[in-house]
């Protein structure tokens, strides 16, 4: 008798915006595990925080610190597939014991969620089931009230990482998209959508389901600060009334 | 004193992947509007059943028959704009007498959802609060235990009604792909995905978050039946240990 796993989406940060589904699987769970990173809390532990029980056994992820190494480098690589490797492991030991282990994603588990690295480890090994959450994006553009796509629009999802070409390419060959991962990648970002003449009309927004969240078109922005997490949303509905 | 207009996302079928946020102000809300077929019942009522309450004014929103018309053609074009206009001059009502109405929008509300032609009329006029909802195609990964995308990955979201070389292009240069609307569209979404090298991972879901859903590899799928609302998910994680 093996224990089960779930992965369970918290949505983007607004505690309200778990679904019931995600909150009565962290209740009746018997483990609760959770990525942070070292010496921080987990985002995902406070966001479900409501949902803890006091019998819960509670399995802390802490990330290895890897800020001094690049990662593309392979030390960071080996180190983080380690630490993985070695999470995943700590998990199984509760699983082989019949217990049922939820671990909190922020977001949703499977869409470029930290989960999906023991996903891929324990899935194959046991009973798994995944508990879709609210994506970043989502929470973005609808704290930005911003209509993003419609009918046959496409929409691509892109990460601020890519050179200015590629990102210009792209954004000038579908109707909406989301560019994350900005932080020190905005000044290139908006020049970007400035080549590809989709500047007018993309909206910043930061924190955005944060109570201290904001909105701004981008345009309007004069600065370059931007925080990792802080997305672009280029809306691509172009059939309004 | 104006009432509030709330964009409320029900998620994409099973009644408990709705947020706490959303069942909250559907419970509180005066009014509760939602799209329906003319003759069938709403399936966003459905999935938000269990928050009526019994004081709650309803608005079924029935869309006008116009399945005899296509959808590219003029006539349809009116006969839906007149529907939406009438639908929100409806709600206006309500909002002009202080009511608070939530309406009810399948999946989320600013992605693809019917709920955007009301916000972009009433939002300009009236406070206006959007409550995200779990995507279809979140439910569909989740449900088919698929990790979609990863770090650095591009996701490209695409309707199926794209002809096969624009499907096809785009396939070819995306890590993961979403492609909606299948229905009639799928013998050619298969060809787009064979020529673009993809078809090998493809996942085709269908019904993902019902009871009686159900996933296999696209490969594997020997019939060309497929509900409109089914789904094929190209994941693009490439990283995988």
């Amino acid at each position: 008798m093996t224990g089960k796993l779930i992965g369970v989406g918290t949505g983007p940060g607004d505690p309200d915006l778990i679904t019931i589904k995600a909150a009565r699987a962290i209740g009746s769970a018997d483990v609760v595990a959770y990525f942070a990173k070292r010496g921080n809390a987990s985002n995902a532990r406070a966001i479900a925080a409501d949902h803890f029980r006091s019998g819960h056994i509670e399995e802390a992820l802490d990330y290895p610190v890897t800020t001094e190494i690049h990662r593309h480098d392979n030390g960071y690589k080996d180190q983080i597939q380690g630490f993985y490797a070695e999470a995943a492991e700590r998990l199984a030991t509760h699983l082989k014991a019949g217990r049922t282990v939820a671990v909190l994603s922020e977001g949703d588990p499977l869409f470029y969620g930290s989960y999906m690295h023991l996903h891929v480890r324990l899935a194959p090994h046991y009973p798994t089931e995944v508990i879709p959450g609210i994506t970043a994006m989502s929470g973005c553009w609808s704290s930005a009230g911003l209509p993003l796509v419609q009918g046959d629009d496409i929409l691509t999802i892109l990460p601020g990482t890519l050179d200015q070409q590629e990102l210009s390419r792209r954004l000038g060959d579908t109707q909406g998209a989301v560019i994350m991962k900005l932080g020190r990648n905005l000044p290139k970002v908006r020049a970007a959508l400035n080549e590809a003449g989709r500047l007018d009309g993309a909206v910043y927004v930061e924190r955005g389901t944060m109570s201290n969240g904001a909105s701004i078109a981008l345009a309007d922005k004069t600065d370059d600060s931007a925080p990792y997490f802080s997305l672009v949303l280029v809306p691509g509905w172009s059939a309004r009334p």
